[in-house]
């Protein structure tokens, strides 16, 4: 039925192709699908009408601000499924649809040659085919010359030969009406740059980076310390907080109730006298210092990402000029951060659900742009579990919208579902479980639930070994090989991955108990010499240049397990988004020396546009190569000298 | 933020809670779930929000054309997945959601406790607690009492203990503005009679009904022959076309170009001078006769369904009427059917998308809304894969709009996403594939895929063992064992099936090469001996009075396959939908005698609520008992004698 007669007729409306089962999608295209600016998307969809006739269908896609859709044809896989890919080349967000339509023409075409073909008269064919030439509508002129000239040839010498012409066929393609035409919903992209999915990070805490524990360290101090990290190989330098900190109520060492005259405090108490959020603790040094340490991280090829907690001290600004951004209690006292029973008497939260949310919301984005301004390209977010999702939807596509390149980390630990939600939600990164994923099944298991569908689409996980606030129980021997099978693990596993520092000097001193570190600089300040004997420097710088070296190291999701026949040995294969480098590895979970078969089974690599058997590895630390015989490869990993096994592999 | 700030801020308004991985549904809920009305339909979602505030969530539904939602509390599984269940009560189209919300006062009161515990001063809190009672919302009147007093004993004796009220607890839960409300979109269910998942069809060709091959059949033939059949157990008896048939191009014998004067011509060749779809062909009787024959199958307890073929013949009154509903060629004849090379000379077919289309789909339903006049509740639809799927949308909704208990049986043999894209579009059952599938990994992971998830939702499968265009390879070699074995695999894998008069006579002459009937009545008129020695009515009569004893026979979705060690046998367990009645079977798929294991596993049996384990089965044929001993039984069966065992599972 014509749009017309249908629109007229009260009748149902819908469309004339089913498209469905979208790949890849989010929520069906609530939530954005993440990918690189410049590598291409493949896109996937289940396309089909009724009957018989010819179906064309194109790929829609245009940066989410453009106002024209570009267009590419999909491809018929089989099972009415079809495919094409688009390149977004840029960062930003983007939107992609299907299209489908009937050619009508190209149906007529094969029926007429099936018809030719099995001896049928096609008078009346060929007439009716031509009678769908004077139905074309006017597009492109070569196409209008091609048809006209066929057209001709038809009606002056009968040539059915004229109607079967592939140019003819071409310039009908284009120039159609498009019969039944339907268009999906659309779905929506990000484009991300590469530093989304592969960096190494590096946290640390400013004031701990001078020499003498009774001085504040300093971003000079920070500045100094640049050298050794970028040799290390790290891409991301990750400061905690670098407010001025709250004196009201402030916490003492190991998070006592009642500070020193000479304790610090808290970092994450934020604001004071000297200013909030968009200010810097006075003893770290000026603003222009800050601008300065940023410039010496981009001199050593690094960047900064900064902590972005949205807690206030009792102290700070916005105390004072948004009162109405706090509740209070029913004697008038400001009602303190807590997890009940726990209270956290440092710290206030603003309330997101209060009368002036509208301007508490603003502020905040408005924070996250001077940084912005600054220099600052990634923000670790503190807890964003515990504010509204929306909020972060909103803030997030407020600073993308602006620029593009920003990089949002969430650092939440909830239960999986929350965590998952707000990768969704627009977290380019998110912390994970690994700290406490340490048993083969385990790890297994839960790389496999990352890099499944369709959390390999939203989620990007950032493994840290250690953070300020965890240092786990199996840490805590102090044991090298274990140190540095937790970086390897983290560093091989996952293409964007973090220490925080201290890490690398196997620092394991714990509240006992607890996973937590025993006089922590959160509460003070320490110094440290960081080429102590017994640190595993080296082992990180060679582990972060295996990962520079390597393009199957710097993507997360094509990964596959290797049937390792060992309960305390972790084996698995990487490859390139363009399949040209591929990694295999072993990872040791035991200290015991361990023999054992490392299967290859039908892993390929791309070697001049073909698919290639493995024939051979070469291992990325000593150079040694081998062959593959059987299959596979018989390795011996002895984890005091080294826990893990990393391999090219070559044809 | 509240609703008015943030609707004057412009920020974003996502919903506080996300609501995501809704089950059941079909293409995240744009076609709807199919159910039987009356039984409980479970439903599940992951449901969260930021935080760590008591979530409460209900599950709302009602039918689709009431204007009051029903509201069920929902129960939290774990890991953030909540179920409720809803009980659709009659016929129809319904809709449910989920709504999710914080309940301040039961955060409060959690938290209260947790100080209370931990032996904090809670002098606050206590305050706190009871503002939030002020702020109730009058509702119920008992609620409201209880906050009141509860409020009253609070102010005047300071009683902790009057805030923790469980009673209070209720009234406030009952009483409080729903915090971060957030609902889901709604998704569409409908709810059939049970005839829609478990009926037995008989196929047959009323002109074939008679007693003399020189006489054509009528209504009072079908009539006599319903004694038999209802004595064979099938519950519904589909008739072919019996409409007036066309004489211009009228189809011979086997199909023949010319027809002879005797010739009855193809009853799929739609309309004569005696009228179009709504008439009944004269030689069949008349109306009033074909009620008597709805009427005498009633009374047999079984019901008529009618078949529904959209094609016309050249004589149908439309083409007078009506010609713009009807494509011409440039000579001015008319378009018949064709399937290129092949043409259909005896029919043209109506055009979808003409002018006129409107009037043309209106005239349609209403040829179904007369027959639903005439006493027929289900019609089995021909090839609806060649007409728009959004006229066959809109057609079983204007129909079941009317009248919900009606049944639409999609005969779509072409490709698998169209034929499951018309069971999503609200075709009630679907023809299957199921005659083409012979080997045992075939039939098991077929029967795996219509009973996984999504498309048991929607995707009610009707197995036929032939029909009248299909004569199956496998069965033209006439052997009863196959016979039984293919009747056998239909009637108790699926809980709805047919057979097509002649399969219980063991019909099997076929035009050579091809999978169809020499000399098939649907070209001539045909008389069989319904008692021919060597039938298999005994068998069938059986079959059928097993799927009426045991529910578990009644429903397709639950099932599966056990693990018999034989390439040529299949065997399965199936479960009722209360759990009460379980059956295994095992059917054979060669002729040669086959002992072997068949391993009851885990299989479980309801027994006064409880889950038990199978003890012991009866044969369903022979009434013999065997224990069940080492989780599993030995079986023998010989497949001349009967190549299926039926047994009933005891706990």
């Amino acid at each position: 039925m014509n749009e017309r007669a249908q629109a007229n007729s009260g009748l149902a409306t819908a469309a004339a192709f089913h498209i469905e089962d979208i790949f890849p999608s989010v929520n069906d295209g609530r939530f954005a699908v993440k990918r690189i600016a410049g590598e291409p998307v493949e896109v996937w969809a289940d396309i089909f009408r009724n009957g018989h006739d010819v179906t064309v269908a194109a790929l829609l896609w245009k940066r989410a601000d453009a106002a024209e859709w570009q267009s590419v044809p999909m491809r018929h896989h089989g099972n009415d499924r079809w495919t094409a890919t688009f390149r977004p080349t840029d960062c930003g967000r983007y939107l992609y649809a299907i299209e489908a339509w009937t050619d009508e023409f190209a149906t007529w075409r094969r029926d007429f040659a099936r018809k030719q073909d099995a001896g049928v008269d096609v008078t009346l064919d060929a007439l009716e085919g031509a009678s769908l030439l004077t139905r074309a509508r006017v597009t492109d002129p070569a196409a209008t010359a091609v048809i006209i000239e066929k057209c001709e040839e038809f009606l002056q010498h009968g040539s059915h030969a004229s109607l079967l012409s592939p140019l003819l066929a071409d310039a009908m393609a284009a120039s159609q009406s498009k019969t039944g035409r339907t268009v999906s919903r659309s779905y929506p992209l990000v484009a991300d740059r590469p530093a989304a999915r592969f960096a190494s990070w590096y946290e640390m805490i400013p004031r701990s980076q001078g020499d003498r524990p009774d001085r504040h360290g300093t971003f000079k101090d920070c500045i100094a310390r640049l050298p050794d990290i970028a040799a290390l190989g790290f891409d991301v330098v990750y400061l905690t907080p670098i407010h001025p900190i709250g004196r009201t109520n402030r916490k003492g060492r190991n998070n006592s109730l009642v500070a020193g005259p000479d304790d610090p405090g808290s970092f994450y108490a934020i604001g004071g006298a000297e200013g909030g959020h968009d200010a810097v603790h006075p003893e770290l040094g000026t603003m222009g210092d800050f601008r300065a340490f940023v410039a010496a991280c981009n001199a050593h090829r690094m960047e900064v990402a900064l902590d972005f907690a949205v807690q206030c001290s009792p102290d700070h600004p916005w105390l004072r000029d948004h009162p109405e951004w706090f509740r209070r209690r029913p004697d008038g006292s400001m009602r303190f951060a807590e997890n009940p029973p726990k209270k956290y008497e440092d710290i206030v939260n603003p309330d997101f659900d209060g009368p002036d949310a509208p301007a508490l919301w603003t502020a905040l984005r408005d924070i996250v742009l001077f940084w912005v301004r600054q220099g600052v390209r990634i923000f670790r977010v503190d807890n964003p579990h515990t504010k509204p999702f929306p909020f972060w939807e909103w803030l997030i596509a407020e600073v993308q919208g602006r620029h593009p390149d920003v990089i949002f980390l969430a650092e939440a630990f909830t239960r999986p579902k929350p965590m998952k939600g707000l990768a969704k939600l627009g977290f380019t990164q998110s912390y994970t479980y690994f700290t406490w994923r340490t048993h083969k099944g385990e790890i297994e298991d839960y790389l496999r639930e990352l890099t499944g569908y369709p959390e390999r689409e939203f989620y990007r996980p950032n493994f840290f070994v250690n953070t300020p606030d965890i240092l786990p129980f199996h840490l805590q021997g102090g044991e090298p090989w274990m140190f540095k099978s937790r970086v390897a693990l983290a560093a091989l596993l996952s293409s964007t991955y973090g220490i925080y520092n201290g890490f690398e000097l196997l620092e394991h001193d714990a509240i006992p108990g607890k996973e937590e570190y025993a006089n922590s600089d959160k509460y003070e300040i320490r110094v440290r010499d960081w080429n102590r004997p017994g640190n595993i420097k080296d082992y990180i710088r060679a582990l972060n240049q295996a990962r520079r070296d390597n393009p199957a190291l710097q993507q997360t999701e094509r990964l596959s397990f290797a049937s390792v026949d060992s309960g305390t040995m972790t084996g698995f294969v990487k490859r390139s988004v363009d399949g040209q480098n591929v990694v295999a590895a072993a990872i040791a979970l035991s200290p015991e020396v361990q023999e054992f078969w490392f299967p290859l089974g039908d892993t390929e690599i791309i070697v001049n546009g073909g698919a290639r058997k493995i024939a051979a590895v070469e291992n990325i630390m000593t150079g040694e190569r081998h062959a593959v015989e059987w299959g596979g490869l018989r390795l011996r990993i002895d984890p005091h000298r080294d826990p893990a096994i990393l391999l090219r592999c070559l044809a």
